[in-house]
């Protein structure tokens, strides 16, 4: 059965919505003029709402990895002690950026699948001193959503010295962030993700006392350097020529979340990991986050033993559904469906049509119509809570 | 008098075909699918003739400056000597990022306004030796383009150990690039420019000599990783998330660019840059460069003692031409005039028409007509010989 549009389903780039899309069409600005001036503002004020800060919002031109490594080489100095906290092949990236520019790391890995637990954060603190401990929000490759707030909390009291750096790229925006009140010092973000645009622009806030980091910090850098983006940005400008049709993007993708509404943003990805996990379940495949730590932004799901993989995802896509592989030590044992950004719920109980429809094909075991009403139930389930929550 | 689109004349971001802006409005894909691999590859052999390479190019996420980091950063050590030849605002960034990274760089600047002369070039590596050399191929701070051809001959033969560096950010892709001909070792463009793509994205080849320094270069990277990103090349992939919109628009934009013809490209290059001074002159401003060494892609004209800029700018804007002002110690002194991208005579004639009419509305001494018709006649002029050269 044809599809007309693909159904992207990857943990980002995200599908854009029809606006956003036009928004990529525009002619070119003059990026030294008051039309793009007038854009970066709107993006501040749209954004600091879902950073949960009243300060500056850098916007950098690069993917999510480059906002990672502006994150160290903004606030660290070579020889710094950091502890990196991995939950996955994200974290892990983070910690090795730290390393390419010379920093101690201390890695704290917890087993991919289960999320990085508190007090064995309190216990790593308590044997040595740490200039930064590195924390990833959302692991895409695991489908693992890290407790932030009690981290921070934790960490907070054990090292009140440490900065706190958040790679919130696949999270922030789609879920509940609070830069400010949570104490965190920097976090990344990144435009394929909850904000609905192309990839191309990474954004980073930072507490005054992260500002304040950048003034110590020896790391070299220069393209990325917070200190000439955050000179910049009160003139309206940024220090290098931007991404512009991102930019234009993006702003759009802010004006309809704010449109929409911070807490119906995040009841409707609560909705849609929901219903995605109650129709991969109903479709018999099983779940490889810790059920207490699910990801509200991607769903990770077991390929069994012995199933065929391939042939079953070049099915899918042949029928217009385009989910991920596992990464990094992942690779051939998980599949993931992601839901953030322009996703709805019809998106997700689409996806579990054409996944139940190639099950069939594939001689599996599945119930017709069973996962996309289990999906269905658990969605108006989580809907109901979310929306009574916001 | 209404125009209805502003004839965007600045060095860049460039004004984009209309494909080029549909291009930019296409839904996201896969960027670890077939549909972006073959993108990537259309990319590298649509470009090769521009670059006169049959090498890797590395397509990256950032801006222009980015892609200058990515040049030092991946082929140069901390301590490493390196020569600086700087002609303009961005020569001086170029060594500026060097310095950034513990290079320890000998700035050979030349007066703005000047290209870069052989002999003195020659007798700056002399004295020391130096691991790399920077040049900047077309200076966009003063409408002063450097004779690259030269200049590497000069280096090769007087320091034949030195790397050759070059910024064609705003260049390579509107006038001839022979990359392996020429004996460079690594030259970098930007999206924004002769390619008529949004920014966003940075290209850089290499020579095999250039590759191999980047096996021994320790100056610390990551995001920027040239290893990397060629690695992912031969999997029909970038390291990180690339800017797929951006994408899109490079890859139509380098269509268009083939389907014209090199030789054709070139000859309307010149023939927009032989109008825009002939036009200038016309209208009574004296241009900032010297007349060997005009860049083919950007005038400058200098301001008049007293004459008040500002007003006269905005004028311009309200009448819907976007020309951009000087640039460090050239602001307020020079007014530039971009011709490069999607440009064509008929967009230089407009530009010539509407400083005509404001240069009237603010009593200057002009003859209605006289620039455009001196602007046509160059462009004619010239353009013949183009195509007679190519």
């Amino acid at each position: 059965m044809t599809r007309f549009e693909p159904n992207l389903r990857i943990p980002g780039p995200t599908p854009l919505p029809p606006s956003v899309r036009e928004a990529g069409a525009r002619q070119m600005i003059n990026h030294r003029g008051t039309d793009f001036s007038a854009l970066l503002g709107r993006i501040q004020l749209g954004m600091r709402p879902f950073f949960g800060t009243t300060g500056d919002i850098a916007i950098l031109s690069c993917a999510g990895t480059g906002g990672l490594e502006a994150a160290i080489v903004n606030t660290l100095s070579p020889g710094d002690a950091v502890l990196g906290v991995s939950i996955g092949a994200f974290g892990d990236r983070f910690a090795s950026i730290a390393e390419a520019y010379g920093a101690k790391v201390d890695r704290m890995a917890a087993e991919w699948g289960w999320a990085a637990a508190p007090d064995e954060v309190r216990e790593r603190l308590g044997r040595g001193e740490y200039r930064a401990v590195l924390l990833t929000h959302n692991e895409t490759s695991t489908g693992v959503m890290n407790r932030i707030p009690e981290l921070a909390a934790t960490i907070r009291e054990a090292s009140p010295g440490s900065l706190i750096l958040v790679d919130s790229v696949s999270a922030l925006g789609a879920v509940p962030f609070e830069l400010d009140a949570w104490g965190i010092d920097l976090v990344v973000t990144g435009s394929q993700k909850a904000w609905m645009a192309a990839p191309g622009m990474a954004m980073i806030a930072a507490s005054e006392r992260g500002w304040a980091a950048m003034e110590r910090a020896k790391m070299p850098r220069y393209y990325l350097d917070l200190r000439r983006h955050r000179a910049s940005l009160a003139n309206g400008e940024t220090p290098w020529t931007p991404a512009i049709a991102v930019a234009f993007q993006v702003d759009e993708g802010v004006r309809l979340m704010n449109e929409e509404g911070k807490a119906a943003v995040f009841a409707r990805h609560a909705a849609c990991a929901a219903a995605t996990r109650a129709g991969l379940e109903g479709l018999g495949f099983e779940l490889f986050a810790d059920a207490a730590d699910r990801s509200l932004t991607v769903t990770a799901a077991k390929i069994p033993e012995g199933f065929e993989w391939k042939p079953f995802n070049t099915e899918l896509k042949a029928r217009g559904l385009v989910v991920a592989g596992g990464q990094g030590k992942l690779t051939g044992k998980v599949f993931r469906v992601g839901h953030l950004g322009a996703v709805s719920v019809d998106d997700i109980l689409g996806a579990m049509a054409t996944l139940e429809e190639v099950s069939i094909q594939f001689g599996r075991d599945v119930v017709p119509g069973h996962a996309v009403e289990a999906a269905e139930r658990a969605a108006v389930a989580a809907h109901g809570a979310g929306a009574a929550a916001g």
